[in-house]
């Protein structure tokens, strides 16, 4: 791998709240996943996360969510196909002016929270999601896991797909991730993190928690950064990498 | 005038609720008025809304609005400009976005209620909004009344203009609206309402309330829809207007 | 049976959107399930529907649910324990503190669409529901199907329980109600649910699917009004009913 | 004065957001002005505020405000008569639901935001406040500033009323604030805030900004908690009143 993309949650204030710092995330990563007013973002607080990322020549990605502020997104929903590819059209389309307004353009589709989880393992709901992408742009990107119905659907519908890992969770020796409630599941060591991330992005492989090391595609990795905690971890990831001459770069060639 | 464009505000369910009869007043208008989801309008009922308006060769128009679901966007809001800017931005990119989907576009904005109101009297919000629209596409027409700030700043920040007459209400020797408040200043009666369009689209004039002539200059007439009664007397108009020969088409040259 | 309950969902219109004839309701019910906010209802609607539910002497429910406006209640959702509890209450005391304003008082709790189709399932959440029930005032009365975990649960926490049929469905030979999915699951024909709805109130039973007499426990029965077909065939139920000299009165005793 | 009171505005998280750190703020103030989900506070996070007010021996406020979360409250909006008085209704019952099942009471009543500013100074926005609270509890006490037409207005309907002052803020000679747009109109200094408060609770007087003495009567002192900073100056309050064995109590007797 000649280079690594990172890629984190952005732009999800709302209003008077804001949610981690962006600021200090943009300077890390080189793709944004910003949120579309759905799960949150208001209109002027995706702006904002839009002009610094053009200004950081970071990708803009489409964090599309369910409708529902108060659970950000995170509560599976029922939504019926034509609702649910109505919801992301919209969500992406705003975007997309917003980001046409700021000189920039939308490179990727990356679904939030619970519609992730529902689009990895529910074809219907993977489907609704990519069709809602191609009716708008064909030539857009899907983010997500290896081996999921998100990926399998929206390669079948014709568009672009890109699969990420995750820093700061262990995988299973098969390369799946370890469920969150198992023990060890999420890492804690900015420096164990960061090393993994080096290993992944230079050798294409992750050690698994019985030591064996598995091959993992990703074409971009997951940092977080809405604790400060979480920050200073994808800041030691990219010092890391940084170092060991590993260019940070979009995963989306010319994603702007 | 070789044709009259009527438009009429479409698309303003939301979810469960239904308000208007889209279909009827597709069948009578040359324009419609989308909502935009912040005042009515959620993504499914918009695609509808906008795949119909594409199959019915009427043009689409942006009615964005204050964030305001419970007062149907007709609540005087002070809303700051970043805000205001962002807001007008995120509901005009989520409706071309899905005009793109259904294979059309939106050729023209017109603010919804009380933003309608503030942009005709105030000039910082009129100027929020045609800069959002501007930043978005330059080529957009703004539609609104005759020497109001809303049209004057669009045209200073370069953004095509348009004017509209509204078909039932009566109209000071001056030219301007009389308000709704005074006496008279709603017409109930279809025929009455449809001969005044009928001699508007011929002859460039209304009868004011004094009975005088008064020149109107309007590239588009409003209708409403959002009871049977408007809707019946909206299709009157357009009898009235079909029989006379005047052509009803969008005042957007190349709308779709 | 001395009399009948009937009841039916009330105050669902929001802002501008109306929904169904309350009016005409309030003259054919005798309790009102009031929507509370989440699914439907803004305060001033709400504060109409109640005051009215008073001048008419029908018992007020609560009917809660899920926060999802745009969905109208009735998609599914995963709401953690501790949020389903808060929401509950939430909506709870806001229709207690309207009651009161207008001299009346909530007699029992109603859940909506998903919400009520989840607590007749699923024990975890109708526990959630009774307990935050309970935890306002432990002499409320939870209505609900019979059998259902709803009902089970609610009588567990020590609330009151109080069952109901439905006007318009037909009931396979267990007493269960048929799937709204198979053919014939829903009656059209006002005539034939009248006779119906007088059948239970004065023999307790309805005819199954399969002509067989089902004794059917129904403390009330539910009637629509969201349409004006269902608001005209709730009209006819009332008409059978006062004809027959049965008394419509609310199931909760000495509701206001 | 035998003691003082301070008020602080909680609860204005909002789901996954958080604004200001609640529980450091209880073992502050006497008087939590607790949001109701209008301009911020979904329930289960009010419920956790209420519950723990209740726990501290803090007495509850409502904090109605405008329906704008994306705004939080503080933008301007003309909201109707009637839907505003069923909007503080709704709002204000919902949080005597919650009270009353953690087993508190809220005991005042005090507007947030842009609807402060509208009832201190609007007397139609006044009245629809305090008639809308005196019909849910005419027992209740309104909070706000001196001179205002909030406190005219409510005591006029019938309800007891509270005065507050501003720790932070600077007087003019007059006893009113200077407007936050001129300079030195915000405190910084905690030392100096807390030494201003304790004179104001000792000997009832401000030093306005010409150094003159100004008496102001004051049943409550206004801090806040939103920022670190402002964490900080108000713990600095306490442990100066403290230090001076000046009581800290809620200004409602027997708030709980």
């Amino acid at each position: 791998m000649s280079g690594v993309d990172l890629n984190s949650d952005l732009g999800e204030g709302f209003g008077r709240w804001s949610l981690g710092d962006d600021d200090r995330m943009l300077a890390v990563v080189s793709s944004a996943n910003v949120a579309c007013g759905f799960h949150a973002g208001d209109p002027a607080t995706i702006r904002r996360t839009v002009r610094a990322a053009v200004a950081h020549g970071v990708a803009i990605g489409a964090h599309v969510g369910y409708r529902d502020l108060a659970g950000f997104g995170r509560r599976a929903m029922d939504v019926p196909g034509d609702e649910l590819r109505a919801d992301v059209l919209y969500q992406l389309g705003a975007l997309c002016g917003i980001a046409a307004a700021e000189g920039g353009r939308v490179a990727y589709v990356k679904p939030h929270g619970a519609l992730y989880h529902a689009a990895a393992k529910d074809e219907r709901v993977a489907r609704d999601v990519a069709v809602a992408v191609g009716d708008l742009d064909p030539g857009l990107t899907m983010l997500g896991q290896p081996g999921t119905a998100a990926l399998a659907v929206a390669a079948d519908v014709g568009l672009r797909v890109a699969t990420e890992a995750f820093a700061d969770r262990a995988y299973a020796p098969d390369g799946t991730l370890l469920p969150r409630s198992a023990p060890g599941a999420v890492l804690r060591d900015p420096d164990e993190v960061a090393r993994r991330v080096l290993r992944l992005a230079t050798e294409g492989v992750v050690e698994a928690v019985d030591g064996s090391l598995v091959p993992v595609a990703a074409d971009s990795v997951c940092v977080h950064g809405d604790t400060p905690g979480a920050a200073a971890m994808a800041e030691r990831v990219r010092e890391v990498l940084d170092a060991a001459g590993v260019p940070v770069r979009p995963f989306v060639g010319g994603a702007h």
